[in-house]
């Protein structure tokens, strides 16, 4: 496809949608006038994920996760201009460009953007870079920060299920100001990478909506208070003021121009729009054309990310959080998740595929995945005899519990690995189910569900899920789901559409209801559900508490050995 | 070694043990003075088990199986003169014949013997054959026998754990009657295979105290009353009387002498002593040296069988049965018994070895149970921090429930193989500790545990049964267990030793305490225990009866199917 002729008399129109994932980034240039992807590019950072040690090689800490801010620039330098070139487009026809970023990702800077790992001597101290979502080495600081909350009934903890997570701003921060208070003082601004990026394009530092809400606890047009700051460190008393509060800007809204350094690094002509910054799960929901409140769009891989838009406010139990306007403006955006999912049939064939499967896998010309999905889809629903529960890698919503674990029950002499694996595809769908229902109960209806990501292909995984929550499936229809939303939200902010509503409508892919429910496997999967039930609420809700003692029992082991 | 001379001046004097096994018969000659086994031979059953189809080949119905009782004869003729030739001994040199058999496995005879199958024209009818133990068609009747009982309040009930088997001679005879009530009605004899061939070799029908007391009910003198029998089927009403009663003698007892049939298929001298039948898990008892009350042997192989003598009688809960006399004259014989073991350590090969851990065990030359078991003994009690229950295949003590399955608890996205394998080797010594502490808690001392059986070349598993039950573990020193029990008491029928207990102090064969418990993995254990035990009440004892409910879906979507 060639963008060079059109039938319109005007030339076609281009947004540029920039995804930065944990890895790498990747670019698309899209038709503003049907979301059409013309050309894509992929650009891996150099330095990856610091978790081992810096780049001067010093070690890290365990569960450390840093990343450095030039990687990102770098994404803008090379993967724009290959987009662009692989896409056909001229530059000129380029309106606006949109990013999405993993979050919370996070990096102390100067008031002018400098990021302190930059400035000459800081490379040395491991806080002066980013910390990468999954930097886990502040939970210390965020059981001090949940506890202090609880205990003075702060009112923006019930917006994040009762719970913040060690991942977020607060957290990390406190970590900063408690191991490397001179760092601290030094910084200026504490800055998520995905308004930072914006920042670097546009020369203007704006606050998007999202992850002030969902990562930095801005509820109701504001942050926590500063009694509760200096309760929590009296050095952590001006925080919100000196460091982190900023202009916020709704989701899609125009952050300001692309900067002459930044139209030489992408290519793209100086002055067009640049879009506020956004979150990788939450811009895939327009991407899948999930804008109508109700809509959940399931982003499933590794993890799985659950966002909703509702113009109902609820307390949803164990969600990760409510914000208003936190995926589209003027709705209150919802975010829950399941910590494994991908992860736990990547396990299973890790650990679990005897060398016989393997070679007939092979033999066959199919990946392991493949195979066992085929043995599996000859099952009928329950005649594998087991029910497990998806807790490999803990559980987030509803229990926000990492410490669980997972099991598996009805083993037999028989049981072969394809009922083990078509068992753990349907936990993850039971996981999926007590999502949709915590959001019932709490008042906030759930209509469709719509699935986003990697495991969209396994048609068998998709069918399970319309038969497990007894709704009809819609599946985008894109691989680029957040880089196509950071570019429609960049179409609404170079003014081509009035709204993300009707950007979506034009520009998004799904495949409404690819799957639909069959009455007679649902019936059947309602008694696996509750099952599942049973086991979830009895091992996840202290009625046996005994996985968090097996892995005290674990712990004291690995330590003593 | 060479038998022909010794330092006696009168020559040496041996005794040959025959063991019926589940597919072939093993005999080895043993010599009286010192139990040293000289030379062994098995024999393979021609027609193995018949769990498919006849020997002509007319199809059977699921979970029959049955045997050909000319096969054991076979045994007779060909491993005993192979054994006799290899162990270089003269015929005239050996003093006695003992044997055991698998139970209950047993078979419809004329009064001469004669089996039903043999006779022209009924080698076609199916309940003409030998109903091996594992024959399992016979549940329906044994559900009727055990409710029937349970209303009735049988005196022998308790004794059984307050349950019978469907394995056993009531339930497979009440088949007989109701399916070919022509064939019950030819049938003069219901008698044990065990009996069956020691009427072969001497041609006197002896009943033996084990079975009939294991698997006949028979208890303080009597078998189940007519009244009971009319109850269940009036047809029934004379089973005892007329096709079960016979003199019982003690085990050890002489039954008669060989004849001059069974000397020709034997090579050994007519009119030496002929032992009563007996059974291969209670004869193993005094081949490990297991002689006073309190020593408990577990013959540990595809499932464990525990059986112990006691001077004290106690209901035992899930015990499979107390019988006076039913291992050692005089004392209470116990049974109790674990239905998976070796069986769930082979599916989890099967099932569950990838195949990067099959190529290092090939490499380095190991079985992948070895390979395994190397990676399992280098961790931690508890760093695996997973629980299971060995319920694969059921529960046979103390759940009596064939209808459980198995459960792994702890599972994350870093439990290895070699964790999973240990935890299930654990499982079973949690299994057996389960029914220790059974004996104990109904007033029954359990002292020291002795280890028979295939198992017992896994040193890894042999310390962890050690350290779970906080008990020395003596092994069994014979890879023969069961026919050298066989010879031993052939020993005492033929005079050389006034009683079992005094041929098993100089002809048994056992390590004592071969593997310690050692404090700090037992105290380990002893939490871990708990969690069994916690799990194994839980979906055992009706907590979360999902199990059921998993088995009965599996048989609805299987019968849709």
């Amino acid at each position: 496809m060639t963008a060079e002729h059109s039938d319109h008399q005007q030339p076609e129109r281009y947004v540029v949608g920039v995804d930065f994932g944990t890895l790498s980034g990747r670019a698309v240039v899209v038709r503003v006038g049907d979301g059409a992807e013309l050309g894509t590019a992929e650009h891996a950072y150099r330095h990856g994920v610091l978790d081992r040690e810096l780049p001067d090689g010093a070690p890290l800490p365990p569960d450390w996760a840093l990343q450095v801010p030039a990687d990102y620039v770098d994404v803008l330098r090379h993967a724009v201009p290959e987009a662009l070139a692989r896409a056909g487009v001229r530059p000129e026809q380029v309106i606006g460009i949109g990013t999405d970023f993993t979050a919370c990702t996070v990096l102390p800077v100067l008031s002018d953007g400098t990021p302190l790992c930059e400035l000459p001597g800081l490379d040395k101290r491991p806080h002066a870079y980013v910390k990468l979502w999954r930097h886990h080495a502040a939970q210390r600081q965020a059981d001090r920060i949940n506890a202090l909350a609880t205990e003075r009934e702060e009112p923006w903890l019930e917006r994040y299920g009762g719970k913040i997570s060690s991942e977020w701003e607060f957290a990390k921060a406190l970590q900063l100001l408690e191991e490397d208070p001179e760092l601290y003082d030094r910084m200026e601004r504490w800055v998520e990478a995905a308004d930072w990026i914006v920042w670097r394009l546009c020369g203007t530092y704006v606050r998007n909506a999202c992850t002030a809400g969902y990562k930095g606890q801005y509820q109701d047009g504001s942050y926590p208070s500063r009694e509760y700051l200096v309760a929590l460190d009296p050095g952590f008393a001006s925080f919100v003021t000196d460091k982190l509060d900023q202009p916020i800007a709704e989701l899609g809204a125009p952050a300001g121009r692309l900067t002459a350094e930044a139209a030489a690094w992408t290519g793209l002509p100086e002055g067009i729009t640049v879009c506020v910054g956004n979150v990788d799960a939450h811009v895939t929901a327009p991407a899948a054309v999930a804008v109508e409140p109700g809509q959940m769009v399931a982003i499933m891989g590794t993890s799985t990310c659950h966002v909703m838009s509702s113009d109902r406010l609820g307390t949803v139990s164990g969600m990760c959080g409510v914000v208003d306007g936190g995926i589209l403006p003027g709705l209150w955006g919802y975010e829950a998740g399941q910590s494994g999912v991908g992860d736990i049939f990547a396990w299973f064939l890790r650990s679990s595929l005897p060398a016989e499967y393997a070679e007939h896998a092979k033999a066959l010309g199919q990946s392991p995945h493949e195979y066992l999905t085929g043995l599996a889809a000859r099952q009928r629903v329950g005649e594998h005899g087991l029910v497990a529960l998806d807790w490999h890698s803990g559980n987030r919503s509803v229990l926000v519990d990492h410490d669980l674990s997972g099991v598996v029950v009805g083993l037999t002499l028989s049981t072969r690995p394809e009922e083990v694996y078509r068992a753990l595809l349907e936990a993850t769908a039971f996981g999926t189910r007590t999502i949709i229902e915590a959001f019932e109960t709490a008042g906030v209806p759930v209509g469709e569900l719509i699935i986003a990501g990697g495991l969209t292909k396994n048609a068998l995984l998709m069918q399970i899920y319309a038969d497990v929550t007894r709704r009809p499936l819609s599946v985008i229809d894109s691989a680029q789901g957040p880089a196509l939303g950071a570019a429609m939200h960049a179409a609404v902010a170079a003014g081509a559409y009035p709204d993300i509503r009707a950007a979506a409508q034009a520009m998004g892919r799904a495949r409404p209801a690819a799957h639909q429910p069959d009455p007679a496997r649902a019936e059947a999967y309602d008694r696996l559900y509750a099952e599942y039930r049973l086991l979830h609420d009895h091992f996840g809700l202290g009625g046996n508490d005994v996985m968090h003692r097996l892995r005290a029992l674990r712990a004291e082991a690995s330590a003593s050995s």
